[in-house]
């Protein structure tokens, strides 16, 4: 397995292809954009060599036996999905944010294992012989891996094939004897500048025209005729600027438009070309898991805030005692999501090719916690803070260290702490309230209204009634009324 | 394993002790007062003879290896802990309200045998094998044993040795070479009448002054000296009243107090007696079980109340999915106290003595959403049902069937359905939402604030301080502030 | 005006026509089901009496120059509206509850007025000059006036006259030169036992082939052919028990269903007949005014809630400070119902009639509150109030008088008052929180869905996507979507 | 009256002492950091100017009978204050953020009216004189006045002159014949850069050995030896980029740091200077005004994001009544502060100076109803955007724009509109919920806990208890319980 620095090595060495602000990022190692991010998921090797930490984020390998990295493995059990929960509640705790070069990479390639078993029973491919290849590979070359879902869709009343413009959706354009070429985009993608390779997931709701559009497979982030752009998030200009004012150095979040122009990937690395049967059953065992271990995310990244708050109710000279029960209350908040992920993870069931499939009621009624939930936690951590921390209401690190009033403003910034110190603090809620630090867990692996509509699809409404019924032994049919309009 | 008719022809053997309104109730099992309970206790018996509902409602006797009803198992790992999470969630289902006279005696003797193992552990008692030896006879005779925990306390200001009357909590009178006599009371006890025995458990926060309070046995329920005096419910006078006005017969929650005269306790069924270091622990180790199974109760009421509202609102003319959102709502609401129970349950670890202890901050985290979350979910149901189930705004059965005007009511009640069934399933939602069903779910087991209490007591907030300095690499240390006052 | 002593007078020698429990009530002043309305009632004919509350529930008419009842007098301007709310307000701090049988009435007055003026301008008709004759006389003979709207509808999606039975609204059977006759019934309506007379609105939503449902008239309550049987309501038995496990012997809430087989009405007395286009203004004027008020309504009861949940933790020997958060959320939300209510108020406009309309959408947000608010509040209380109080789980004022073992309950209960004391006070939150005391202020008046849809039909959507349009200088016109399905 | 022109020349004819970044802003109405707000500022002169607002934005002195513009005006009845909260929201709606430069002036003015009045009856000092003439003057040049209250306070423990550093609030060092010399600092200050004065108001809480912090005046912004540093605000460094990544040129907030380094100021200009217990009344005058008018504020920027979530579901090519259920909540939400606002407002009550005090307990409720729902308001927002707006996941404007892939970024960030306008759409909804348009409304004008505790302090807890008492008929007094601790 790699070292920190080996893992850093590996991406100053790969072609550069992306870029931000309007220019290439030449190594993304040291670029302000992308170093942060770099950083955190570096933290993931450090702490895979520490004795306390080393049983969440390795594991044993079940294809080879080796020692992997827990990222590359297959979940194959509840307590394996659990520790997968757990796994992310770390690094939300080691690095205040997302390193989502990673989850969403793992999640992809489980829900490609069941996915390839299935349709190779139906097909007779051999999808599930080459992502077992690839993987085993994989593992052994301990890469780092992202994965993309999201297609920019175009006009959504739309499927795919009737777009006006075909490549809304990402699609074969050729196809070849030693593998297809995809043209089009994926949208709003974590942490591929932190990653060596991306594994891509075709989008839901297909039907046999849009064939071309069920399309999965894994490329290195480098690969010929893939540009990749990093998007904007809050305060992110503050990265390039000196001092404290993004006050993370290991840690960050970046998401990035993937732009694939007639990008070639050989036949071992596609594990999906054409089965559009399939391309909601990958999207359902993705979510399924991405929506259980999501909990974990923000449960610890809660944990962060509130150290973060309580931190800041001291140096602002106030026992936190004061705030105990927002503190309580946020808490809760972060448990809640947590226990429901762990909920998911353990009333899953396997997969008959041998990957652990969470609760998919639970884990939708998860995604719904983690889109309200983390809202009133960052409130209630804004409140405690007090006007300093809610919108980051201080000068900048360059005016706390003007020669001409600096020396000022440090003084009257003094609390029960130094002016420099509470300034930090104070920046530091701000970056987890409403600034860089903030992932994009609300619509992050899919939308809150789309975990709803799963969880009534889930809902067998006439089995409610039916023990409403009998509670009340109500022998009469209650039938259901034909709905107007 | 007793079938139904043997279950209530047990209890109807035993001696009469149990009053309400003033008056001794002959039999229970015909009583009004307290058939319905005793009818949805008989569905345990029922529904454990079925396929369907076996394998939850029975399981292998850990000390004896012979069938036996679950409400009598030791909880050994955390798979049996879900399925008591699922065993509650069912009962709710079948009754539509709580059978109390079996979970809370299920939780206590589960926290005695852990408790019992530990004082032997250092005093050298026998209490453990005692428990053991009753407890291989009560499942071989498969009772129906209630849990008593609650003390009336008096003057909450003051531990029970400074009160002035000294039987404000249950203690000790006598200590005899056969056993100890007994005196005090315990309050708002479930399911009593429905019981043949009843498990005491000791309150907490003892001193050495107060040993003679740290009392654990277990009784007959007809045992002498012992009076039982049901409570009221709300709407409860209706139990007495023909008709459909209490809609559900085979369902019903008592709670009782039971005054203890000088009752005497045989040695062999005493569990602790002056051990007073080992009552908080006793209270911890059920409160950590009791506060994580009950997300399954209120989970199964609410599945109840989802299907009654969504009756409703067919009765009532309109389809459901007009009330997707809230409906939805109720749902998510279920399926968290439902999810978090499960969560606690997987989390938690092996007492020494071989009972399995839930994880103390999600199930107290989870009674937090136990005392709020159903509140929510009746006032959708009240919601969605209008106005006639708000308030149970509807003539009585009597008025329904007068021969003056009874036709009339019947006529302007239909809608959907007939005037009658409308009617019977309007008083379902009110019997669920503001009437006898509603379970005391937010205090039993203990208050919210009391578990908010022991997530605080779990909380390391200098651990959760460390985590966010980490983050935002801040190297001073952030010193606590005196509290005023 | 009256004196309480007339008022009950003039109750008793009206004609008997009100039912329950399949029985005639002979004197409403004395029978069990009606006696606590009536004294609840008669305390607004004493407070009139009184320094302290006689300028809010007495004014001057607009009419007559002579002191009248507030309740049925006109509402000219913003101010006197505000004193509208603040009556409510008073009247639910005086009884616990609803004072139903006069505020439906007063604001049904006060929409007929208006409607009658409008119909008159189109129609030339003279329902206006008979409003007005009417009203002098009542203001004259300080009558209580109840009002009613809600008709069965039976199947809710069929207008009126495409029923299967016409009379699922009320409706006009016959035209007569002095009068006409009606048949239907009118359902769920508040305090009509505690009234002379009732004056009845139309529905919504009628055609013209349903103009015979278009009907509005006052009439005595007594009047020939109508019978009224009143509905149930939680814990309503208890009305008929000794003691006090109905704590509230002045104050109490009826409703009851107005069945009218063929009632006529002579033409003094009718102020619609058939203008269907009218019929939803009337409901409108109705609405705006009654969803303005009831924040008032709810805020009162709020404030005994608030008092009976601070008495009962100091009665539990508790200092309410320990509850200061809940306690000072349940004084918000009372305030929040009641502010909303002063605003929709203030913000209304007077209509050419002279009666003044408070502003649609503001008390339609209102409604909103109302019906979600105070479930807040009643939880608040439970929690704060303990088990005892939370399903009123307490022994029987008979129990608590037995004298078999009535001492020693009364031992058991007591903590830092004496138990009789404690009991009378958790009965109280019961009665407030899960009682006879809740009023049906969910759906009174209209649901909360119905007002969220006066909501949004108040909604210029486009002119908020103008404002945001300006604010972000985007000139592209951005067209709505075609909505599928 | 100025025009918006005459109004921007009198801010360029001003010395510069304003920095931000380390650097002297030159001229605020051109610079990056400042010149957005005073073009925010700009649109009240211009909108005083229309028909349509000139009502609203203007009113009649009642120093002089002259038209004024309302933000220094005497607000001297409840049909003004009310009016007050309508130009707040209207601003909001025209600039989608604060024009904090006037209305803390504006409420500052007011409240340092009354209490200048008071402190003139005791000690017989010329305080309301000055005023006058001094406001008389401010109407007659139509100057645009900022208010600043919050001091640094250092150790909050600790008052005022117990402090190591005396400086910590601002206090006067020196009284001359001719005027007070202050030093110290007031944090957080909105709007300097747009204003042409500021009036000071003392803190809080000073007994008497702080006397010399009990300061008011006026002063103009460039006076001598006041140095003012802008604070940094979410996403603030795109101020300095081209393009419309900060989507909003005609609006933004500033807060300051104003640093007193020995100011002087003129006698006429004082309007307290030692009466320390009018400091504690002047700011209860002030919180009364800007907590019911806040209402306004956030139901303006509120309206703002409805309209914006609107128009990005419509840009997304969805439309927007999918969303309907939350876009009704969020203008519930708006309606909710507002009405609070328009009710505070309403039920306040004349002042003997002249000028109307807002009802101090709503308005309190109030401040907590402005730090809660707006943080739902942007939540749902960003639920209904989608992705890209939740966290402004989109490429730059320069990426957008460049020659190598902006034209493919085009295409995928195309939906129903073109990529260009639904990016723009998309970080205007960033703006308002997590970047530069996001005031400062939880701690502005003071901390919702700040507000609960005066909401409390107004609580007669025993006449709520008499009020439960009087239902219950408890003839008992409840006594206090002795809190522990």
């Amino acid at each position: 397995m790699k070292t920190p620095e080996e893992y850093r090595e590996s991406l100053k060495k790969m072609r550069s292809n992306i870029y931000k602000f309007g220019e290439l990022i030449d190594d993304v190692t040291i670029h302000p954009s992308t170093r942060r991010t770099i950083m955190g998921h570096s933290q993931i090797f450090e702490s895979a060599m520490t004795d306390e930490h080393k049983e969440l984020l390795t594991t044993t390998s079940s294809l080879t036996g080796e020692t992997i990295s827990r990222y590359l493995s297959l979940v194959t059990d509840a307590d394996q999905m659990v520790k997968n929960v757990n796994m992310k509640r770390l690094m939300f705790n080691l690095t205040g944010t997302c390193t989502g070069g990673r989850c969403v990479g793992f999640n992809g390639l489980n829900a490609m294992w069941a996915t390839t078993y299935d349709i190779d029973q139906e097909h007779g491919t051999d999808y599930h012989q080459r992502i077992k290849s690839w993987l085993i590979d994989a593992q052994k070359r301990d890469i780092t891996l992202a994965g993309a879902l999201t297609d920019p869709k175009g006009d959504r009343t739309k499927p795919p094939h009737q777009q006006d413009d075909p490549d809304m959706s990402l699609h074969i354009v050729e196809r070849r004897d030693d593998g297809i070429v995809v043209r089009g985009a994926k949208a709003m993608i974590a942490g591929v500048a932190a990653a060596n390779e991306i594994i891509i997931l075709p989008g839901t709701g297909y039907k046999e025209p849009d064939a071309d559009y069920a399309v999965s497979f894994a490329i290195p982030r480098d690969t010929e005729k893939l540009t990749i752009v990093e998007a904007r998030h809050p305060s992110d200009s503050r990265d390039h600027e000196c001092g404290f004012d993004n006050p993370v150095e290991y840690g960050g979040i970046t998401q990035a438009y993937l732009i694939f122009e007639d990008v070639f990937v050989p036949n071992e690395r596609v594990f999906m070309a054409g089965e559009w049967k399939y391309s909601l059953k990958a999207v359902l065992n993705f979510i399924a898991s991405y929506r259980s271990a999501i909990g974990g995310c923000v449960a610890g990244q809660g944990d962060v805030i509130v150290g973060a708050s309580a931190m800041m109710s001291r140096a602002n000279g106030l026992n936190e005692k004061v705030f105990r029960e927002k503190l309580t209350q946020m808490i809760i908040n972060n448990e809640t999501t947590y226990g429901m992920g762990v909920a998911a993870s353990v009333l899953g069931k396997k997969h008959p090719s041998g990957v652990w499939i969470p609760d998919s009621k639970l884990s939708n009624v998860n995604k719904v916690h983690v889109a309200t939930l983390p809202y009133e936690t960052k409130r209630l951590a804004q409140d405690i803070s007090g006007g300093i921390a809610e919108t980051g209401c201080m000068p900048s690190c360059e005016d706390m260290n003007s020669p001409l009033y600096g020396e000022l403003l440090q003084k009257y910034m003094k609390a029960h702490v130094d002016g420099d110190t509470r300034t930090r603090i104070a920046r530091l809620v701000e970056w987890l309230t409403i600034g860089g630090g903030v992932p994009g867990c609300m619509h992050g692996g899919g939308s809150p209204d789309g975990a709803k509509m799963i969880v009534n699809a889930k809902t067998d409404m006439q089995a409610y009634i039916d023990l409403a019924r009998n509670v009340g032994r109500i022998k009469e049919e209650i039938t259901p009324i034909e709905r107007k309009r």
